[in-house]
């Protein structure tokens, strides 16, 4: 197993380190080989600009052209190229992060809106009657597996089903659906932490156990089902669930999981 | 009115461009006060880290704890500070953007991180038996309104109820309500522009015009109803909707806005 973990904290000595220093030791035991991406160390930039794009880049700016005509050109910032690179030769993707205001750090997300360019991507693959682009299920990273490890700072019945921040797997369904499906990428169910403002140092030895079995199982553990665009369930170029395909009262983004 | 549009487009000849543009002449014309804060044009730092909290960084360091305490000390970074400042000025607060990766870009969410600071925009307010701080519908920011204009690249389609996106409502609740909501910005519904991607130019004058009603009836327009959390429709401190406060077969993020 090929291992990229993208690692979005700024404190070494923080649990989101302590578990990343952690999947390290436990998948390179097990004979994995492991690459981390701690974008704080790398000084990672967030945010996307005409920069990135080289002498490919028009003016006005056009992002998704831009960035398309750059990843083809092959004229993309060496640490955009060096990001795609790694993610190529991963089988494996994990984020850890901390979920800041409900979503990732800036620079986590700056990592994808920079790195997820058109032609990598997105924008790939051709459209017909039946094909809608390579996307959700298919694509640049098809074949590959992505897991969130996640640290929360509230307790966990505040994202429960009718928890007043929304249920944690709805808040993560822009990042898994929409980022790792989106490209291809198989997720697992997320590793979350919760409670982790005010996590006991006692406490700490349960949290790296479950996350030790999860690393232990990344083979074997099966990704949540969200529907493939091309198959059927959708219509196309619609791109609207298909009717009676859902089970009786479920909507929203559930709808996008296989009944 | 006092209008604070925060702007996250790398193009000023963009169509997020053309769209703070038009909103600054629109509301001048009406006789408000309007300022900018142009994300990329200010070069606004986007990861939040230890230089944000001056001589009062711990170390290791702690996000949340160290934040408040450079807030009440006064030693936020300057950057920081004249945000907090604009967002106290302002009674209503604009945040233009693209989705990029059905969320905001980076340089909009390292905003957020960083300006949305430990006892500004959360840990703020007493805890007890009937009260779980002062958040979602009270705080620091209640009595203002905030609202999103957004441009998104694929068809209104694709983000309906059954579109394989995801509702757009369901998009941008972490947003609207994990962000907004929480300080106690009243937010109104948001203004979405589909299809940018592909936008003739002769489809401009009716998006600027369908803008500028917007931006003409701001005081008038009815927010959404997100529940407030401390009137008796939660159970303190687990923060469960109480059972049968909504419709019928209502789930999900749904759960949250008012009957």
């Amino acid at each position: 197993m090929k291992t990229l973990i993208v690692h979005a904290h700024p404190e070494p000595k923080s649990l989101n380190g302590s578990l990343t220093d952690h999947a390290v030791t436990v998948l390179r035991d097990a004979g994995h080989e492991v690459r981390v991406s701690d974008l704080y160390a790398m000084g990672w930039k967030a945010a996307a600009d005409a920069d990135d794009y080289g002498p490919h880049a028009s003016s006005p700016l056009k992002v998704p052209l831009d960035s398309g005509r750059a990843f083809d050109a092959g004229t993309l910032t060496p640490d955009v190229r060096a990001e795609q690179e790694k993610l190529l030769w991963a089988d494996t993707v994990i984020l850890q992060f901390p979920l800041w205001w409900y979503s990732m750090p800036a620079i986590l997300k700056g990592w994808v809106d920079r790195v997820f360019t058109y032609r990598f991507a997105y924008g790939v693959g051709e459209h017909s009657d039946t094909k809608y682009g390579e996307r959700f299920g298919e694509g640049t990273l098809a074949g590959r597996r992505a897991l969130l490890s996640v640290t929360v700072g509230g307790p966990e019945a505040h994202y429960a089903p009718r928890g007043i921040n929304g249920p944690i797997d709805d808040l993560l369904f822009p990042i898994q659906h929409g980022i790792l499906h989106y490209p291809g990428l198989e997720v697992l169910p997320p590793f979350v932490v919760h409670g982790s403002d005010r996590l006991d140092p006692a406490d700490y030895p349960a949290v790296a156990a479950a996350w030790e079995h999860r690393l232990r199982t990344l083979e074997t553990t099966a990704p949540v089902r969200y529907r493939r665009q091309n198959f059927g369930d959708y219509e196309i170029p619609a791109l609207q669930l298909k009717p009676g395909l859902e089970p009786a009262g479920r909507t929203g983004f559930g709808l996008h999981l296989e009944a």
